[in-house]
């Protein structure tokens, strides 16, 4: 298979990292707005099959002059979410498959913000459905870790687990620390921020999907491998999207398990308004206040070498089972960054949103996956998706009882 | 008595207003780097006796013409730190009576800041005492509310109230809240992360100043008029190096009583690093993150109107009384920003900084108060300057019992 990568930021890099490894990859180009992020992102590699190419993803022109020039099967991207229109249709254009782990952009509702939705994240994305069809070619969307993993556990859960699902609930946490560093997030701040203070999403049966004030719902979670209790809150995220497509339950949520001192520091940059993108004047200078939030926190790209700690990602279900009994089980996959350092040079928090559309692509590239149209995760068979990444060398677990 | 005061802020504004009222003031001269800020003071003060004039506060020179033009019999600082030591060597070379409301800044200590002192708070000022005796040229240091209304406290205390003082402890507390506004300091955030992160210092009679991590010995003080219960802490302050210089007492604090959620909102910043003052790279700009807050925040100069509540600013002593008998008081001056704002126009806690100066300013232009070198509140006798505040329509108060 012939796949470019687009973005060569720290989920592009473990992708190649990961890819590497894997036969069934005849080319990976690694391309970025930076040639020299891209360049180091091959050299890291090692490997002739992975490449490095200049691309700048928000010219549609660009996309298709790169996409045939290495005759590209797939588009994966890796960008943020800015990027996802341009990139999706450029892959259309060229009826080349395309992945992503992050979908196309929410808008709140402009009068009721907090009880309805605006325009919905993936909208965007599946108002093309037809189209993709029509073309015969597959958007596989929301394959990451989270979404994507936990949406695989969705259908896995419907398919061998329960008979009924009354809740889907992922439920996301960690105990990654940097020592000596009172507060590092693993990922993005700008990213945290948008998920965390974002109108968070719910879907029921009886409401279909609906919006709450942020932070709403907290739940302490008690996450397995060490991790422990931690207080989670409803986002904004992919899986609330995507679950209710092609799995019944009565109920999805996704919480994230921030833990009060991460959710008290969000909710302070929100009073003072810091999480704004709004540009303020300071002196003769404007900035966006959440850029300088940024700029202060350490780059998570850099901190994995620092970090100690594991990060779970996971879904929280609970129905009746497939013996008429109720069931609740916590499927979940957990990763040690002392393991993903060592064993790939890459963090724990981008090493398992990397290994995921690695696993869909292989599977695709076999014809175990394949389909046409925008797909989510759980519109195709978990079994060999989840037997796969256990062969990676990364299994997944269920913990019964919730 | 001709007046120039530098700084038409918040308390320059309120000082032309108050002062406007007194027949003592021969001439008020409102001086600023923006001589429309200045202009616009002396408009709302509306009396031919003040007038505006421009000057650079930075710039010796400037400062010596403007004191020469107006024939000035006393400089008031009401400009920021930075621009203390300018004006009083500039008033010292004029020989000129100089006043101030805070004092010359403080370096934490290189090897041990939450231990010991590095440079003090008005220690740059002190050590030119000798140089205003000789010129027989008086500065007043520290004459505001606190710095300077706390102090006059304490000289009361020790003169007419105890034996015998265990402890002075300035205890400052609010409850002005900005409706509709989370969070709105009542005075400049820049100042408000100075004061608060920096290491706070405590004197005692045995060891004599040192210094503490920041938020220190956090205590309930409840305040008087409504106010109530607030957590109060450790922080750095021109009374804790004032009043042991001429006030018998075994321990001087300052506590500041900022409640739980303006110490959790400050200690978040410091976690971020958005209390610095070093600038950080954001795209092509170079920032300083603590202006970024600053910027996010509304102009404390701008809020008056939209405030309410009261700010309270006081002393606990407690010793042994006159009657040898152990006792406690809390020596308080209240200022409702509903009054200040009909009375006068000026937000509660500008205009409580304010009175105090021209206070001090009747007292030495009629000869009652009277000295050369740089002294501090707490050097000068208090009862006149209690009777003449509450004279103003101001009065304190005392609550026995601490």
């Amino acid at each position: 298979m012939r796949i470019v990568v687009v973005g060569a930021g720290g989920v592009g890099g473990s992708v190649a990292a990961i890819a590497a490894r894997r036969e069934f990859v005849e080319c990976l180009v690694v391309a970025d707005v930076d040639p020299a992020r891209a360049q180091a992102v091959a050299d890291r590699a090692g490997d002739p099959r992975v490449v490095a190419a200049r691309v700048d993803a928000s010219d549609p022109d660009d996309v298709a002059a790169l996409l045939a020039a290495h005759r590209a099967d797939a588009l994966l991207n890796a960008t943020d979410p800015r990027f996802v229109m341009p990139l999706f249709r450029a892959a259309l254009a060229a009826r080349v498959t395309y992945l992503d782990m992050a979908m196309s952009m929410s808008v709140p509702h402009p009068e009721r913000p907090h009880e309805l939705t605006g325009v919905k994240l993936g909208d965007e994305q599946f108002a093309l459905h037809d189209a993709f069809v029509d073309a015969g070619v597959l958007a596989l969307v929301g394959i990451g870790v989270e979404p994507g993993l936990s949406d695989v556990f969705a259908r896995y859960a419907a398919d061998h687990l329960f008979s009924e699902i009354d809740e889907l609930g992922v439920r996301d946490g960690s105990d990654l620390v940097v020592p000596g560093r009172a507060f590092a997030p693993s990922f993005s701040i700008w990213t945290l921020i948008e998920e965390c203070l974002n109108p968070p999403v719910v879907w029921e049966r009886d409401r279909g999907w609906f919006t709450t004030p942020p932070f709403s719902e907290p739940e302490v979670f008690d996450f397995p491998a060490g991790i422990g209790p931690l207080e989670c809150v409803n986002v904004e995220h992919e899986e609330v999207l995507l679950m209710p497509r092609w799995v019944d339950a009565r109920r999805v949520t996704f919480k994230y398990g921030l833990g009060t001192r991460v959710i008290e520091v969000l909710r302070t940059l929100h009073e003072l308004g810091l999480d704004s993108t709004t540009p303020v004047r300071v002196g003769d200078v404007r900035v966006s206040p959440r850029e300088v939030v940024a700029a202060c926190l350490p780059d998570p790209a850099t901190i994995g070498p620092e970090m100690t700690g594991r990060t779970c990602a996971g879904l929280w279900v609970r129905g009746t089972g497939t013996d008429g009994a109720p069931r609740e089980v916590y499927l979940h996959h957990v990763v040690d960054n002392a393991w993903s350092m060592a064993e790939y040079g890459c963090q724990a928090v981008v090493w398992q949103t990397a290994v995921n559309p690695v696993v869909a692509l292989e599977l695709i590239a076999s014809g175990v996956w394949s389909g046409a149209g925008v797909l989510g995760p759980e519109a195709l068979d978990a079994v060999p998706f989840l037997d796969l990444l256990t062969e990676y060398g990364s299994p997944w677990a269920l913990r019964e009882g919730g």
